[in-house]
């Protein structure tokens, strides 16, 4: 991964923890935010393959807002409109992990972009409220192609939109299987292993492992 | 779903258990069993959808045994060679759901098919072990496509090999996904709910839910 010409980087669980929302979970089920959190996070993984395989895209917010009313009643949690709400919003002003800040600065002179499955009415909040609108150069959202990741088209997008060619993309995601469909696609892409999780077995590695956003501007400068 | 011309099943979850591989699992890890079972399984379904979706595809074996490697690494369950070729053995050998043999039974004097994600080499013994054979009139398995479910093109095979239409084919699934994803193909899609889940909230529901094959007889007479 030696010196791409631009960065892409994943936004949900790379920049921004999608379990801060465990804290409002737990206050609205004591006890069970944890695992609120977890199942919502799958189901809206689970769903975004679905839809895209059966050809049925909704955006990431409906997703996102019916994987959580099926982890509430999968899970027996009494579920409300405020309880509905307030999540939602929570997934508004998602957490930074604590280096991404320093971390971008020390990666900046370069395109440094956002490439999510968030749809533009979620990201843009996301990134205003951490403060990132000034860093990062290109928020660029699948609804431009209207399927979801790890689908080649999703990746080709960056290419179109950063005019760089893809092999001088770098790519950076702390979701496994995105990174291994962006090194497929011919990005060097790298994985963000904050947890020591084992590789997915999908026949592919990442072409390049980190344990947190820290250990970026040494492997690509 | 009234009166289809023609009946195709999915096979794993839905004629046969893919959880009575706990019963081996539990002897190698005692305790843990259930654990790497249903982590196994959703390995399993996950790397389906993702290699669908990055045009990686390989057939479900090779799946399996990836999925099966990753949970008992994720698991910390330490994993041999004669671990793995047990547990890939027990794959051919599932067990058929309680009320399966008496439901096909009944249902006979119509195409009976399975459509699965499983390729020929697993789909074969497995059928032969329980005895099915002579009557599963036809085992389709998405090897023909290249391609797993949801994608729209597997559901097609079922039309292309059975040569009736996509409106008289009665798909019958314990996955929920699975039967919204022949629903929106076209199929008359029923949902075998045995565990009492909640719906998947992919924005389509199933034509029908059973509680178990044995509701299927009448529902379809």
């Amino acid at each position: 991964m030696s010196r791409p010409a631009a960065l892409v980087f994943d936004a949900y669980g790379t920049l921004f923890d999608v379990h801060s929302v465990t804290r409002l979970a737990d206050e609205l089920w004591p006890g069970r935010g944890a695992e609120l959190s977890q199942r919502w996070r799958a189901k809206q993984l689970e769903y975004t393959w679905l839809r895209s395989l059966m050809r049925q895209h909704a955006d990431f917010g409906r997703v996102t807002e019916d994987a959580l009313r099926q982890a509430c009643e999968a899970l027996a949690l009494p579920f409300t409109e405020d309880h509905h709400r307030r999540l939602m919003d929570a997934y508004l002003r998602l957490d930074l992990f604590s280096e991404v800040r320093e971390a971008l600065a020390r990666l900046a002179g370069r395109p440094l972009a956002i490439l999510s499955n968030g749809s533009p009415a979620m990201l843009e909040p996301l990134v205003a409220h951490a403060g990132l609108a000034g860093v990062i150069t290109h928020v660029l959202s699948v609804e431009s192609v209207g399927i979801f990741k790890p689908d080649p088209r999703v990746y080709q997008l960056a290419v179109d939109r950063l005019g760089v060619p893809r092999e001088a993309i770098g790519f950076v995601s702390s979701n496994c299987w995105d990174a291994i469909g962006a090194q497929r696609f011919g990005f060097s892409a790298c994985w963000v292993n904050r947890a020591g999780a084992p590789v997915d077995r999908l026949g592919f590695e990442p072409d390049a492992v980190v344990g947190s956003l820290a250990d970026l501007p040494a492997l690509v400068s």
